[in-house]
């Protein structure tokens, strides 16, 4: 197959792109990246990115930040900043995907963890992921030509330990490469709507 | 205790209202209601609805719709038009109720069951309600003076049947009095960050 990983630059996105590579034809995409850049929070980028990359198979996204913010703090402004990449950029790409994609194709989207265990500052990423879970759910009903929808919830990567496991004291660390797997099941499988949880 | 509920013209709200009316002082609100208007889409309504009521042990909604749209049609805009009442409303609520409450209070907010049984449509209220999730269990980490916060999610009401029957074949209904008895629940029990699934 021929795969669009968008993210593939990322710690999660590198791990992913190389496992799909030993099957497939994967071509790797990013923010910042030289030939096919792809920019959650623009539209625009997506559309480019999905247009340049000629017929595809399947569309695996490994992108997508949230901000940490308090509650306090978090108007309805503030909000809609907080889910804008991760989740409207998520869901963006998965619409303009579905019309592109070849028949029997698939869509694969990443959430995470915060939204079954939160930690403080962590609403705008709990809300995203809880939403991206409905949203894959829900979108495998209306996709057309036998495309497929899933939805890959990383724990804690090994490869983040040093930078984010000091908010994660009781989270076992799980190796990108493990969870690379669920990607390789969601592309290759016939699931759709389906959420693949891979928590430590 | 005294206690708002947003909501409570409505089928649900109004069960709920009458069933915390047993052993609470319950004063209703909802979008046209004369004396407590609240609209989830206008945060200044919300802002003058919570100081009008004086001190309240717990706020409980019960309202908010999601608008029915294909994923085709379901732009950037769209989408956050279709949360903006029952996902954003419901998070603004919560973050203004939190900063009045009484120590020790409580919120209980509403979802459904179509982020985890959606049907054809139903994308922005899977988005919703599966947000919904994440931000409760986020939000109780959060929360400040032992206020507490939780989740409802009901499923398909008997008193509904006629209007939304036809939707869901598969769905067993349940009664309003008996969805109600989990916000009863939710208000006089300790809980926090947990999501009530009454479903049928």
């Amino acid at each position: 197959m021929r795969i669009l990983v968008l993210g593939s630059s990322g710690t999660l996105g590198s791990a992913v792109a190389a496992t799909l590579a030993v099957r497939h034809e994967v071509l790797g995409a990013s923010r910042h990246h030289k030939d096919r850049r792809g920019d959650l929070s623009d539209e625009e980028s997506l559309l480019a990115l999905l247009e340049s990359c000629g017929p595809l198979d399947a569309v695996v996204s490994t992108a997508g930040e949230t901000p940490v913010g308090l509650l306090e703090r978090l108007d309805a402004d503030a909000l809609f900043q907080g889910i804008r990449t991760k989740l409207l950029g998520q869901i963006t790409l998965a619409r303009l995907a579905a019309q592109r994609l070849s028949d029997g194709g698939s869509i694969t989207l990443t959430s995470g963890l915060l939204n079954l265990r939160p930690i403080r500052g962590s609403i705008s990423a709990a809300v995203a992921n809880g939403a991206l879970e409905g949203f894959v759910r829900a979108a495998a009903l209306e996709l057309p030509r036998g495309i497929r929808i899933n939805l890959v919830s990383p724990g804690l990567l090994e490869e983040s330990l040093s930078r984010y496991g000091q908010y994660f004291p009781n989270e076992k660390p799980i190796a990108a490469d493990e969870v690379a797997q669920a990607y390789v099941q969601a592309v290759e499988g016939g699931d759709t709507g389906q959420v693949y949880a891979i928590h430590g």
